[in-house]
């Protein structure tokens, strides 16, 4: 029995109770709100240490970091350490989008040393395999790809990226639009170049209920993917995006009445004043079921600093409902990120996902901040470095600019205002 | 006579010409605005090598960098070093904050070398020389403040923060209502200390009319301070903050009467979900005179990342109406910035403005986000590099990760999305 499954038989798991331990919660609530849909628990019953997290209505936000090898990059070790430095700067989830190398040896030894939820694209194998062994993504099989979700399902993947959402009356849609960049997710294009060279419907589709079974065996809870989503702000909020997110409304549905857990995954780059309209309809049209925003990046010239692009879509889509980042390195549109891009990426979208939760009115993420703006007023800088976001780096930072007197820093100096005033104002 | 003053007269300046050109909107309607008051061309009329730049109504968000010595770190070739960075990042102003070393000779230099607006904060110059001859902030006298404001305002300056809100009344209310951080602001700070030491109302409010004679010989923008604003998420919005602001709405209107162009400062440390409001109430209570913020940072626990908490809040200012943002670098809190920290913070702050110039309908700006697109499209690599918000960044991570096909990036590699549909959807 699945989470879901089981939250609807009013049956309170470990899972639960961790979760709701974790984030304070009443765990009966959280319980009526999985078996509503509006919060998942992705945790495989063969993913052996992990340390259960809850997404959705009520629960902090979450933040995902992607690692995987490519194609041109492909070392297991540095992967790993990836893996290590996302956790440890606050990773709620990974995801393992390898392309390149061992793929079967990488997810496994992520899965082997993962405490947090493990994502993955089955897609992604599937389609390397099929071009690795046959030259071309169109040699690709419908029964290689549930072999792939199978396998990785039965290794103990938490959540997987299925691009179900890609139908050809959305593809017909995308085509008499026109859209600039067109198709920017790797699943959605994979799927898409199958699907005009044989003149066929999107598999993913079509044996929905095939997917369904499989993964429903695990509790693998289903992400239901965005490939359709917009790749630049001219192409944000059109009728190819719309469409796909009313598929995946319906497919919610479905995997529901399987008691199969569901998140759905959303833009992408979106100009700042959509967003709140683009959480909104999710959240209208794919019946609460959270919402997995990959960005949203709110300028398309950002390059080098699409981490800071993410962390301004992110927040104001977290305010407005949205319940799972996916971050995004400053290497984005540019490389392959490695284990520093990885660590920034984190840490910026932690930001962001702590904003958004003080917008929300989230009692401990605003007690966290007043407890550093008391530290500020009693220049109590050890304090200070503790309560900080990244204690590594504020300490780094401070420790490279010692200051003449030891309470200021160098900013202001002997002049702090801090100081100046704390006479005249008793502290807090 | 004043840029606002010769705006009231119909006359159009040179100043008035060369920032329509430059925004691409009407001259007369720039006028117009100018003579309301809701946009500022700050431009001392000794502030030679100056090219104007117009702040307010219509035009595009502009970036601040905050430079400048302090009593610990006082280096004037690193100052202008960050002069340099800063504007060939982008910035559109910078202010001279020195209070270390030889600060007529540093603010003298900047004036000389910078062909961007140069804003000052005259009290920090009076207190700095105050307490190193006299020993205290409570000895600064009242000539002493206007004889640096003439000095300064003399030798060039286009913009001044001044402190006029921090009264009486003000400072009861914060005293009253209790506050976790009080004062920030050095400026306020400063004046606060003087103030209830001496038991005597604000010098700068009392003798407002003495600072308005003074500043519009030689048409120097006043820039009023929030001397109160919130240091902390806790105290946002509160009732010191939001009396000093209904203070720089009336001493807005003073200053008009005499034809001195004015912008207002607003926070500081402010939730997500109370910018909005804010900026608001300033737009309201300040009769839609421009509107520089200082962050805003929606969380405090962002030391060493508060360029990123800066940058979505300043992007969800923008979008609701703000003008100007004061950039943050990520040493904010931590130590005086170094020169890779003020480009850091400007690049930032400008993608920032950038997505606020897009939500707000900025032709110009969604042009070059769709320009980014077709370049990303066409996988002409060249074009993004050049598109990029920071050329130099984007070139060298590409150029450190080469992929093993040219025309895709380690990211995805042979796999590319764009690379694998291109054949079944026309270039853009």
């Amino acid at each position: 029995m699945t989470q879901l499954a089981k939250a609807r038989a009013g049956i309170t798991t470990p899972e639960m109770e961790a979760v709701a331990a974790n984030e304070q919660v009443d765990v009966l609530l959280l319980r009526e709100r999985i078996a509503r849909g509006s919060v998942v628990i992705p945790a495989n019953i063969n993913h052996g240490g992990l340390v259960p997290s809850g997404i959705g209505e009520g629960l902090t936000m979450k933040v995902n970091a992607n690692i995987g090898t490519s194609s041109d990059r492909a070392d297991l070790d540095e992967e790993l350490e990836k893996l290590r430095v996302a956790v440890e700067a606050g990773a709620d989830s990974v995801m393992d989008l390898s392309t390149g190398g061992d793929i079967d040896q990488c997810r496994k030894k992520i899965l082997e040393l993962a405490t947090v939820p493990i994502g993955t694209v089955p897609i992604y194998q599937a389609v390397v395999e099929t071009v690795n062994q046959e030259g071309g993504v169109v040699h690709l099989s419908e029964d290689k790809i549930f072999e792939v979700i199978e396998k990785q399902s039965a290794d103990g993947v938490d959540f997987i990226t299925v691009h179900c959402g890609v139908t050809r009356s959305a593809l017909d849609m995308l085509k008499r639009q026109g859209r600039v960049t067109d198709i920017v997710s790797r699943g959605g294009a994979f799927l898409t170049t199958w699907m005009l060279h044989h003149d066929r419907e999107n598999p993913l589709y079509e044996n929905y209920d095939r997917l369904l079974d499989i993964v429903k065996k695990y509790d693998v809870t289903l992400s239901l993917g965005d490939g359709l989503r917009p790749g630049c702000l001219a192409d944000a909020t059109d009728r190819a995006q719309i469409h796909e997110l009313m598929t995946l409304g319906d497919l919610t549905k479905r995997a529901w009445e399987q008691d199969v857990q569901v998140m759905i995954e959303g833009p992408g780059h979106v100009p700042l004043n959509q967003i709140k309209a683009n959480v909104l309809l999710q959240k209208q049209l794919c019946h609460n079921a959270p919402f997995y925003v990959l960005g949203p990046l709110v300028t398309d010239i950002a390059a080098g600093y699409d981490h800071v692009a993410c962390a301004i879509g992110g927040a104001v889509a977290g305010e407005a409902g949205a319940d799972f980042l996916c971050y995004v390195t400053p290497t984005e549109h540019l490389c392959l990120p490695g284990v520093a891009d990885v660590r920034e990426g984190v840490v910026v979208s932690k930001i962001a996902a702590h904003a958004a939760d003080i917008a929300r009115g989230h009692e401990g993420a605003i007690a966290r901040d007043r407890k550093m703006a008391i530290a500020r007023k009693n220049l109590d800088w050890e304090a200070q470095m503790e309560l900080a976001i990244d204690p590594r780096k504020a300490r780094k930072l401070r420790s490279e600019n010692p200051p003449e007197e030891e309470d200021v820093c160098t900013m202001c100096g002997k002049f702090c205002a801090m100081k100046t005033v704390k006479d005249y104002f008793k502290s807090p």
